[in-house]
């Protein structure tokens, strides 16, 4: 199709966190500071009578809720279609959808897919600002900034602003779990890395392939998860991130719940005898008792309910970006 | 979880009809009665840009669409995160779906979940209102309080009002049905007697357990409908409040569907030599030609729609009390 | 019941194309190009606070998504029931459903339906406003509307308008594919002739029986494609409109896939040899390399997304004159 070789992507996309410079992080972070800040009446007029489509073609709770909240926040007009109630299910392509959305006026798709490519795709076949709300095992990439903005607002002595390229040096952050199926561990190991971060990845053989250090130059893997932990508490200021494990996942593995449990699971007991003082996070949804003690979550060093936060604020700014409208300016780091 | 423990509920919350004095229902339906009266655009005013999560695990159309509409026409923001397309069928639990929604900004939740006392864990956790929108068998609260401004909008002589503890004095209210099931006939069974109704349950044993008559001072059981109706119809002012049967229910009992409806169904010869006065109310949604004939679900006696209306306007009420919006003034009776 | 012999049809319902006469028509299209033109913030206030309730019992995207945001850019308050998540699944009635919706203050509903004459029920037992956007087999009168529009400012020579009746003389439309399943089919065969246009329908005896001239007076059947696209473009304005093909309804027939395709397929090559100026229609979902080329979908020909951006203006205008809000003046032709 030679619409797929000639369409230029939209400059408001989103749709990995590779094209993204360091100074259009710090813009989009900067951005999320100046709209929270902002009266509520004045945000509401920002995109008012615009349209932005939810075209979500898989499951989601948080992402779409918050990418919802941020366009009404703003003004604009939303409409979701989902693979349970639309001609999706009829076996409509992915392009004729995105190319209706558009002929309906939308302004703005928010894409989640199970294929991983299928936003960079859709950015080419409509020429829309594309934002990617999650690809297959791909990118998350609105996930990982609001995982940065977590930690700049968190991690002591960093107020909340990316100064620049070096402002994460002497952060680790310790990713653990279903690596081999996460499109968050995707992309936070590939931005982090450029901000600074060292980042160990960790998990078994199954959930974690050897290759997967070559994610970015500060990447390295640690199977030993209380070794990871007691490093990175040993270092400097330390990050855990852990991911959900499916059940029916670890089912065709040798590996078995119980022993999971014992060598993965983040327990209170854990936390805090080997890195007492790292961050806690998690993408959601979280299953408590298995990768996640229900007292860690809850506890001091949670910043679990902050990303939640910050995934509202940090998507308010990327619709501002994506359509272009006004006080979205780049910075210099 | 010491949260639980700890936990206190917000103000504005509603979770059962045992908590609500005498006098916080006569406020309610007063702040009914002065919203319903508001132009639009002032009405539109009130909750402008705040935000309500509408979180069902379960089924609805009149409740849903009520407190969405009522949501609206106050000028909040609404979301709706339901069990078809969410993390809740990741696993995802209450609590965390809670707390996410609390860190979108979610200033109440309005809860429909299938577990009795649900609502009372979500409001203990997450510190938000929240409004119960029926839970499992327990309690449907915004359902008894509609059906009561529908007895007092339609009973002769009241004019729409609660005067005090004894305004429903002489009035007789039958529920007919699936009573042991009914969240409903549980909410009505609770509020009516504290006002001076007396309540009559009906239905076969299978239906409606001997202990029933437990949930109230004022409550009676009468098995046999016909004279339940005829005591009713010749006391004072009657209410006969139908209830959807399952046919999935009768399948594993003796009674047949047959014999179901000859002895319970209230058609239009029943009513007429019956209690030919008599109010006639349900909940929905209805099955005619089962537990109730069409032409009396039409009938001149029928309440049915003025209690879908009654439900938004005393559903308004409840988000304008939940979230303390200016103009919820306490009542004295 | 009574009320389906005394109930009449709110003026503003669209339920049939065939009770629309050409001044009708003409109205509808003038209402759509005055809408069209105005600025969006006047817009907005037209049907401000006001209340649209999408009941869909059949999967949509760009028929609810289109009437969705019409009524958003009018200021309307929207609320969708569907059968995923509504008391629908619950066995309640459509009857029930409407009262109920009436009830909750929804001033015009949009059904879309399995059963054919839904709609007109829906229309007699509310006396709301009923909008069919889709009723089983029947009709899709929203759709013709918009087909029309599309070919009024596609084809040469026309300007947008409907002058009178004879405006589409010397147009061949000519419809191909599953003409005895689909509703648009019947829709478009009902109103283009009544405007000058001939329909050839076209397809094999299983998707299009004899009797399907019977839709209306300029009404032909041409079972070879080649001949009816020849003949179409040799004889004035041509149009040609594909349907979708349901793999599963192919599979109950003589005919296989392949030979249907090779048959009815609208690719590049056979567009361009028989008809080169035709334009090109498709009402969607489509399934590219089975009734169409993606080619030709892509094509300078194609008017599919022209289609959807008319459906969103003549959806817009259907509601403006549903609610019988200003502005909708009736025009002489």
């Amino acid at each position: 199709m030679t619409i797929l070789d000639t369409g230029t992507i939209a400059a408001g996309s989103l749709l990995t966190v590779a094209s993204l410079t360091v100074a259009e992080v710090a813009a989009i972070l900067a951005a999320t500071d100046r709209l929270e800040r902002m009266a509520a009446a004045e945000r509401a007029k920002i995109l008012e009578g615009r349209r932005i489509a939810l075209l979500f073609y898989e499951s989601s709770t948080r992402t779409r809720t918050s990418f919802e909240l941020a366009a009404k926040s703003l003004g604009a007009m939303t409409t979701l279609v989902s693979d349970k109630s639309s001609s999706i299910e009829k076996g409509e392509s992915l392009k004729d959808t995105g190319l209706t959305l558009r002929a309906l006026g939308a302004e703005c798709i928010v894409l989640r897919h199970a294929n991983s490519g299928a936003p960079y795709l859709l950015a080419k076949m409509t020429g829309l600002p594309v934002l990617n709300a999650g690809d297959g095992m791909h990118e998350h990439p609105s996930q990982a900034l609001l995982d940065l903005r977590t930690m700049l607002t968190r991690l002591p002595g960093m107020g909340g602003r990316l100064v620049n390229a070096k402002t994460l040096e002497g952060v680790t952050v310790v990713i653990t779990g279903d690596i081999l199926h996460s499109r968050v561990a995707r992309s936070n190991a590939m931005l982090l890395p450029r901000l600074g971060a060292r980042v160990v990845l960790c998990g078994p053989k199954e959930l974690l392939p050897e290759d997967a250090s070559g994610l970015g130059a500060g990447v390295e893997i640690e199977r030993d998860f209380d070794k990871a932990l007691k490093q990175a508490g040993s270092r400097g200021k330390a990050v855990v991130m852990m991911l959900r494990i499916q059940r029916e996942r670890l089912a065709g593995l040798e590996l078995d719940l119980g022993e999971y449990i014992s060598r993965y699971q983040l327990d209170e007991e854990r936390l805090r005898s080997r890195a007492p003082e790292a961050l806690v996070m998690h993408p959601g949804p979280m299953i408590r008792g298995l990768e996640i003690g229900g007292e860690v979550a809850d506890g001091p060093n949670s910043a679990i309910e902050d990303q939640v936060r910050h995934g509202l604020g940090v998507r308010t700014a990327l619709l501002v970006r994506a359509l272009g409208a006004g006080g979205f300016e780049s910075v210099t780091v």
